[in-house]
């Protein structure tokens, strides 16, 4: 039974779509029985209607594991890949082993720590914008000062040059802050809006409401279960004074009480099925929502990778450009000439060259 | 006359000592001259006594310059050096044209205000080590920020070494300015200590006694001028008595009169010789100095020059070990891998593995 099922459910896993819709059709109707089916299974025993019990299972909140060792062996659905849908069937007890939490919970709590972490990043990104504006306002006010204003000649020129090149190194770390902040933080901050916690909260919804279903249905088979035993126990009881001839009319008991004792066989199968039907639709809706919250996480994943790369590409940018702030200070410093300096310098200030000479009579 | 002082002046320029020394010392002793050099230019009209005038000479503030256009040609000392020597013999009239400032002063101004310039490059080297101190301060903090700490597998690797990274940057800063107070800005600011200012002085004190020197030589050369002329007044007189014979002893007063008149003259020469060899001392003291503040001023140049190399140098590193930050960020971010991170998250987490059995009777 289960074999099919596992393939049953590849038709809502899209990347296996392809190979398996067909037989996905017709095993669907299957499930959707009518009881007849069961008749096969309802066997007469000494004039009793004798029902096979649910043996080699378990219920677990209302959902129906087979025994340990039990059943066919199971394959997962997508081996080696570590698929969510492969790992979380069962509800997991909290710490304190008082409530119990969906294993679909963890799945969704996954998504919004994920959600947490790229916003955290986001605001790493932005304390870092703020240092290098600061930085970058500091040096480019530094580069303003006075001090050394008239050193001249060409090793005036030359420390004009260095002062300059602090404001190109501000202009250098205002244009890495400003990218940081359009390619970096403004990505990681509007990748996946307040919508991604509402879809969250649909799917968490859509899933806790198959599980409900699945409890009142299950609330129903055992209360069909109870209503076939009384039935069972009634036609016992009819037959034993049919043997001891109490009653002359007790012919038309028997066949009324068996007839509600196998209506009695039929209810129970209809709530059975009902209940199958209940756990094959949140079974595939597991599947098919965990496989789209790993595809979430794959896509959140690599998104910060690329980002967080546009953050080390732009920090070696900074400092390539920062490198050719400094190049024209060296060409000035290279030029610098006392020589040439001093002849400036006295060509501006000099106050006489015609020499004294010696006092005559 | 001037030629061979130009020449002889050499020998207080180390540069050209070697081979004017010995001119020199013939040179020397002939201003030191006695009056009987100056005999022979005393010549006899009409029985006067006639002494030429100190004719082609200009004097200002009792410095005796050649008339422009008179005198010999004078040749730079240094051509095509733009020496100090050769550009500072005239005093120099300040903006208001009331005092004047000696040549050397101008000079002096020149070293003080390189001094000044030194100090301010300093105060700058230390401005921009404060702001890389607390560029660093702020990196490291932000290092240590818990944001997004919670990410886990090889992303959070990746962005764990993306903080540490911060700190490694932080680091490459702080290097930075230690390197640019220990390399940069003390070398800049104990480059001539506070006996820089001492020794200027010294040179400042020295050349303005030789001026007041020469002032008051000056002086003495005018007093004896006038007596030399009260006294050839004197001898015209008594000649004239003699001629008209008035008296008949003045045979002897004319004697006396030439033989004073013959006296004063001689004074007036040992004055001029006096002023002479002053103006000379003041000469070359203004030679010898100017050179050495020549010098001092190259080798600021050169020192100032040199460090300010040193703050590329250190800046090109910086950038250098910047980019190795980065580079461990980059291969983490290589190596994140979405797949793994699912196994890594699913072994953690799972709540249960094995799937659901449909419900049997």
């Amino acid at each position: 039974m289960f074999e099919s099922r596992s393939g049953a459910v590849s038709v809502f896993l899209p990347s296996l779509f392809c190979e398996r819709g067909t037989a996905a059709g017709s095993r669907w109707s299957g499930v959707s029985g009518c009881p007849c089916s069961l008749q096969q299974r309802l066997t007469w025993h000494r004039g009793y209607l004798v029902v096979p019990g649910g043996e080699g299972s378990q219920m677990i909140n209302c959902v129906t594991f087979p025994l340990p060792g039990e059943g066919p062996e199971q394959q997962l659905l997508k081996p080696n890949e570590w698929s969510y849908c492969d790992y979380f069937w069962t509800d997991k007890k909290d710490p304190q082993g008082t409530t119990s939490v969906a294993g679909f919970e963890v799945l969704l709590q996954k998504q919004l720590k994920g959600k947490q972490m790229q916003k955290e990043m986001a605001e790493f990104i932005h304390e870092r914008i703020k240092i290098e504006e600061e930085y970058a306002k500091n040096l480019s006010k530094l580069s303003l000062s006075p001090l050394a204003a008239q050193e001249e000649g060409t090793l005036g020129e030359a420390w004009t040059q260095l002062k300059k090149s602090l404001h190109d190194e501000a202009e250098v770390h205002l244009k890495f802050s400003n990218k940081l902040h359009s390619e970096v933080e403004k990505p990681l901050l509007t990748f996946r809006g307040d919508n991604f916690k509402k879809d969250l909260k649909k799917y968490d919804h859509h899933i806790a409401d198959l599980r409900k279903q699945l409890a009142s249905r299950y609330a129903s088979v055992e209360k069909a279960r109870k209503a076939l035993a009384d039935r069972q126990k009634d036609l016992e009881v009819k037959t034993q004074q049919l043997e001891i001839k109490l009653s002359n009319k007790t012919e038309e008991d028997i066949k009324k009480a068996r007839r509600k004792s196998t209506q009695a066989g039929d209810d129970l199968m209809r709530c059975v099925d009902l209940y199958n039907q209940t756990q094959s639709k949140w079974f595939e809706e597991m599947v098919t929502t965990s496989m789209e919250l790993e595809k979430l996480e794959v896509d959140r994943i690599e998104w910060i990778q690329q980002h967080l790369r546009q953050y080390t590409t732009l920090r070696h940018e900074t400092d390539m450009f920062n490198q050719s702030t400094v190049e024209p200070v060296d060409q000035l410093l290279q030029s610098v000439d006392p020589a040439k300096d001093r002849e400036l310098w006295v060509k501006e200030h000099k106050t006489g060259e015609v020499r004294p000479v010696d006092m005559d009579i």
